[in-house]
């Protein structure tokens, strides 16, 4: 089985490889060959099969044929860019995120002009597909009304997906990731930045701000949840899905004070303690439109799994990137 | 005031130009000129202002920006690649109804990179955007499950026009047409044809085919009440559409058993005796997932108006198609 994965190079991208390497297989079958694209080449692992990195943008002419040129069964398309970036840069964002997604559903169409080919399409899609107005929770046939360009981008590409899988051109299947909390690594400038840092700096001694109040609700899952999103989407059974080939993913409800109660129970006041409080209106303004819970029937029936509490989110990051060292009560 | 038409060589575009001729303006301003635009020329119209015909094809490399250069103040979109073609040949409807409706809103955000332009765009989008499974009364707020490849182009079109609208890159406002009957001219190889040919053929005394049963129910409006939809879109304060940016129009739910009896009420039974049943198992098929009927209420509440009555749709074909002969009674 030969793997491609485009946006390795990323958190969630990286996280992928690894769980790909240690399982070995998919579906059964046996992982021999593994490519790994992003816009700069991803490092390289330790792998006993052939392996290659490619640095790559999708959107030049001729880059994803050049992918597809050696047919991989399955394909996970991770890359993008991000939503504040997306709305800043509106040519880049529709270069990429419409113009790169389509032009690698074409090339894989081309490729199937010449001779059979119908890989499985792991697409990530993103929960800004949904903008208000909205109901407090959003079930599984909720109209797409994106307010940004990036969630128009999203939707487009999941309506694509659709109807090229519909014509046996694919076998796509596209998730609609929660909000990812806690995202290793420093602090950053994205305004959902918070869900993350208020958790991850205190878990080891360092402060946190906090930008809006402790009301603030919203859905999230672990980046091990995301990952395992990914691998059952990539082995599951498509035949079920129709023409509703995206899925909003299940995730957890919470408000920013579950955050931090879960953060109390494990790591105690000292970690909580740590987290200040810096309102700032922008940012509560940008989330307040985001949406709050999800009903995510579809994807529990068809057997996708996340957290169910914060607490266990917050283990899980002990786990994969603490090295499972408790922190310290204080 | 200047208006481009794109699609004017139509039905419903040639209709369009002459009740623009006929009223002479557009929001109480006077049109001074017409650019006419469609894939073959459009015959030029009699007009005291400035007029021009062009044939173009949106999708080829700087077509789009030619017909912008001139700068119209609105702009009505109704060419694309019909349902079945669309469907029979995927690289066209995708090159056409997706990339010559981006590139012509790309033109227009170029343009006003330049200096400031913000045109009126009217865009024509289809009931073709849902799919089964479907309510059997479609609300404003249904999700966009297109089956087709049309209906894909068309939703994708939707969500273009309303993040280009949002940007403020033009003021857009879509309205998803309900089948037009009657549709003056030949009988086609259309599956919708008979919606019409059934009613327009007898009124001429000639015979008419009916594939399916006479409980089918479906969805209607007039070429008439289609050309007051544009020209109502084309004025219409668009302050209050919010995100919402393309609207499902009014119509009138009917079954074919209904369009038969108002065939009878306004020309008799030797009319209706002309109407063969032949049953046709694929137009049968086709017409099953297509949708019955919608709560248009936003569009009402936007003054948007259709006729009540499948006798009024008749009526409206006697005096637009048959120069208000009204057919003599068997």
């Amino acid at each position: 089985m030969h793997i491609l994965i485009i946006g390795a190079a990323g958190m969630v991208g990286r996280k992928l490889v690894n769980a790909l390497l240690r399982t070995g297989t998919v579906a059964g079958r046996p992982i021999r060959r593994l490519t790994l694209a992003d816009i700069v080449a991803p490092e390289t692992p330790d792998f006993d099969g052939e392996v290659e990195a490619v640095a790559t943008d999708l959107a030049h002419d001729g880059a994803a044929a050049a992918l597809i040129a050696s047919r991989p069964d399955i394909i996970f398309h991770l890359a993008a860019i991000v939503s504040g970036e997306a709305e800043a840069d509106f040519e880049k964002g529709y270069r990429v995120n419409l113009g790169g997604t389509h032009a690698l559903f074409e090339a894989i169409r081309r490729a199937g002009l010449e001779r059979p080919y119908r890989p499985r399409v792991v697409f990530t899609s993103s929960i800004a597909v949904f903008g208000e107005p909205l109901p407090a929770v959003i079930g599984d046939t909720q109209c797409l009304t994106p307010l940004t360009s990036y969630g128009t981008q999203k939707a487009i590409d999941e309506l694509l997906l659709a109807d090229y899988s519909r014509k046996g051109f694919f076998d796509g299947i596209g998730i609609r990731l929660p909000t990812i909390s806690i995202r290793p690594g420093k602090p950053n400038k994205a305004a959902s930045g918070f869900f993350s840092s208020i958790l991850r700096e205190p878990l080891v001694g360092e402060p946190a701000i906090l930008p809006v109040s402790e009301t603030v609700r919203h859905w999230f899952a672990s980046p091990r949840a995301a990952v395992g999103f990914l691998l059952h989407a990539a082995e599951l059974d498509t035949g079920s899905l129709g023409q509703l080939r995206t899925i909003t993913m299940p995730g957890l409800c919470a408000t920013v004070g579950d955050q931090i109660e879960a953060l109390r129970r494990v790591a105690g006041d000292g970690a909580t303690k740590l987290i200040r409080r810096e309102p700032d209106e922008t940012i509560a303004g940008i989330i307040a439109g985001w949406p709050k819970s999800f009903d995510a029937s579809r994807a529990k029936t068809l057997g996708f799994r996340a957290e169910t509490s914060f607490e266990e989110i917050i283990r899980v990051h002990i786990e994969d990137e603490l090295e499972n060292r408790a922190p310290e009560r204080a």
